[in-house]
């Protein structure tokens, strides 16, 4: 076969590919938001199958073949950074998967959709207890595809799984710049507080605010930015995300009728993620370089939309008449001043989710401690909750009065999700990175935003981020739009100035 | 390899095949109820993908390899009939998907397409000129398929298409059914209508009924019936329809709020095809015998429920208080004697879907003259309007105004299923004749059902019919349940009772 032939070949396996991913999160989509709680051992089957069929379609000796020879045959021509970045990204792909078995991918789909199930009924009742047999399963699965990866790519376990989510990640890399947010924030904390404590303390408008009317907000506020419902929904899910299918991108959230603002901002964070999806280059559909780059690039983008954005006081200029049309809203509250107030509010609390932008990192700190001392067995997941709470004494000091705003809180574990969490952390660098090198390159941008007009921003980052899809390492992208690699003192400036600044 | 791994590996690709075809089940589903209209292009590309993957499980030399290694080894030992039956199932799947090239599928799928799109167009805009080039091509392609099967099937061409939707079924079989049928109604009918002539027209309750009425009094007869919520659910689309996946299964329904009467009995009939996909035998499941027998068996369950039970006057005894409760309904209409009427009222009109119970048949009956002849060329497409309209008048005594009332009503040709619509008129007959079984099996059968107590015949159902699977053929199951293969004189003799009757 020529080296053009080949590549044909591998474009065709890969496509095939991308479109049973496409139909495994319809399939996810569709157990989060609507399908009946007693179809999910149905619906676990049929995820494993996909799930072990997407597997086999990569990890073929042919696609190992096929690589070798169109390198050969790319380093001979004056090949392109898209095909290069496509011929990289199948390589990865298969690196990634030829390293585990297939049955050990089958078995840990399947135990990961039972443990989810649990997982909601577990967390529903507070007894951890009652998730550890499933749990068990899934982390011993995840150890068995930690060692099986290391091996292969000459990793270290937790760095292999890493590499999963993020591209290059490594432990080296992320220990000096969380060793840096664990020094700054502790101290940084107190600061924010006492002058928090110092200005008048935000009042929460009051409801009820009916669901129907939260959701016609939102969806208004995502037409905004650009979200097209011609091509994505809209739906509620117990833990929110952004899913789906190309061209058909699904974010979920969950509505609180006593308080419309979280879910807001929950929808403008996930409304962030489905920009970055529906804006990826239409000429590279169903190839590997076709799709985002990794977890943390993905949250930069959600965070850019949310924390850079919709919590700055000139998107809450244009917002609150939207919010005051949604609601009737009047009287006490109802104001930009007191919504920035509010929407920047920083607290230490129990729940990952709901934290602010100040303390999520000691989450995240947490999470990535405790899953590395899993994952080596240095903590029995039996003493998870007390290991937990001792964490989050230390890094926040609070400790959680219950499992359920504890240890149970995140579907992430029960998924089989390991090695994730850091991703959020260096998604809010990144994305503080990425804003403001839009902000330097669109001096009136925050003017922009005041008056409603999101485009330029959004346009900014189909330019620099969403339409370069996977053409180049995550360091490159940021390196090219920004005109550094990730550097955790912009987003420490960041929190300087909103947290301790003027405004 | 041994017959018993043969037959493990056998087993093994079917359970995939089948977990795909869950797969698409849902994918089907949600396009049809939930996806948004600009992703149509995207779910087209998931569900070929999927669609080819599992054609290629089947299509491959080592499944009729271990086919006929099993058989030997089968016929050695005292083999089981479920087990004969999986083997007899996974031949057909094999022989049906084999016979024809997978350019002419391709072929064959493309042109549909084609065709549905040019119908919507053509039906609109009541032009059936119009049409005729690209149902000249499907009927081309049509052709050579059912040629291709003859030939691997050592069937004549129309009995080579009728076999995919129904197992077993012949010209020679439906021609003296049909012709019995088409002495009878006509001579029939007339009698039908002057004695309802002669009694007073049933009163349509008056609306508005909210759509959200209508689905709770929907829900509470499904339940009565059986269905299980927890595994399925009841949604909208435009087309009715009973889908979904193993363990999971979705019937839809559209709402007139003018009307709740159709969509009611909508709903119950796609619960008898529920109610038949959820009551398969577990022990079978994604196996071939796991599956529900061809399309008139699967019609008989929904058109028992539908046609023998629901429009039964025992049945809507036990449902008026239902009714009423759910509407507040009271006065005129809101009597037994008026909705039995009302169900069982006859009229001959041009729209198969609309049809009685009376007339349905003779609609088949046209339309299964007219496809053998449109396949052997005896008519040509160019003349099928004054042969549709000249087949109405001899049959039902009316002509269509025009081919939107007539040749163009049905999406079955355009869309390339010829050989489908017998099974609608076989599952009729079937059901008259499982339900006379049933009850002569219970007597007391209708008192149950005038006490709402469902479960007796459910569980009659379940024994008899759904947890069978694909064990034995349809007649051998008909035999079996009834004590006699399919026999049309029960039919008829149900609608002399029914309609002719001092009920």
């Amino acid at each position: 076969m020529s080296g053009s032939a080949a590549y044909a070949t591998l474009q065709d396996r890969f496509r095939r590919r991308a479109l049973i991913g496409d139909a495994l999160g319809i399939l996810d989509w569709d157990q989060a938001t609507t399908m009946p709680e007693g179809s999910a051992d149905g619906r676990a089957e049929q995820i494993a199958t996909l799930s072990v069929m997407r597997h086999e379609l990569v990890v073929d000796p042919a696609v190992s073949d096929g690589i070798a020879r169109v390198k050969q045959d790319f380093a001979a021509a004056d090949t392109d950074a898209w095909h290069l970045g496509n011929l990289r990204e199948m390589e990865r792909a298969y690196l990634l998967a030829a390293a585990v078995p297939g049955d050990l991918v089958e078995a840990a789909a399947r135990a990961n959709a039972v443990c989810e199930v649990d997982w909601r009924r577990a967390r529903a009742e507070n007894d951890f207890a009652s998730l550890l047999p499933a749990l068990r399963e899934v982390l011993n699965l995840v150890r068995q595809t930690a060692d099986a990866r290391a091996e292969a790519l000459s990793l270290a376990p937790y760095d292999a799984l890493l590499e999963e989510y993020e591209a290059g990640t490594r432990m080296a890399r992320l220990d000096p710049l969380f060793d840096r947010l664990a020094e700054f924030l502790p101290a940084f904390l107190p600061q924010v507080l006492e002058r928090q404590d110092a200005r008048p303390a935000p009042v929460r408008p009051e409801g009820p605010f009916a669901i129907a009317d939260q959701r016609a907000l939102a969806a208004e506020l995502m037409q905004a930015l650009g979200f097209d419902f011609a091509r994505g929904r809209l739906d509620i899910s117990h833990h929110p995300f952004c899913g789906g299918a190309t061209g058909d991108v699904r974010i979920t959230t969950r509505y609180n009728e006593s308080d419309f603002t979280e879910s807001l901002m929950g929808v403008l964070h996930e409304t962030g993620h489905a920009l970055y999806e529906s804006g990826l280059p239409d000429d590279w559909q169903f190839q590997p370089v076709g799709n985002a780059l990794g977890m943390a690039i993905h949250e930069s983008q959600s965070l850019l939309i949310e924390m850079q954005v919709s919590r700055s006081r000139p998107f809450l200029v244009f917002a609150l008449p939207h919010m005051r049309a949604a609601f009737g809203g009047n009287g006490p509250g109802w104001e930009v001043d007191n919504l920035y107030r509010l929407y920047t509010r920083v607290a230490p609390g129990f729940i990952r989710v709901d934290a602010d932008e100040v303390t999520y990192p000691l989450h995240i700190i947490l999470r990535y401690r405790l899953e590395q001392a899993l994952l080596s067995g240095d903590l029995d997941l039996a003493d998870l909750p007390g290991a937990w709470n001792d964490g989050m004494r230390d890094l926040l000091g609070i400790t959680p009065p219950d499992d359920r705003l504890g240890c149970l809180q995140d579907v992430h574990w029960p998924s089989g999700s390991f090695g994730y969490f850091p991703t959020y952390t260096l998604g809010a660098m990144a994305a503080a990175q990425f804003y403001r090198a839009a902000h330097g390159d669109m001096p009136g941008l925050e003017e922009e935003i005041a008056a409603g007009r999101l485009a330029p921003l959004v346009s900014w980052l189909r330019t620099h981020v969403h339409g370069q899809g996977s053409c180049r390492t995550a360091d490159e992208l940021l390196s090219r739009a920004t005109g550094e690699p990730l550097n955790p003192e912009i987003f420490l400036a960041h929190l300087e100035a909103r947290y301790l600044g003027n405004s």
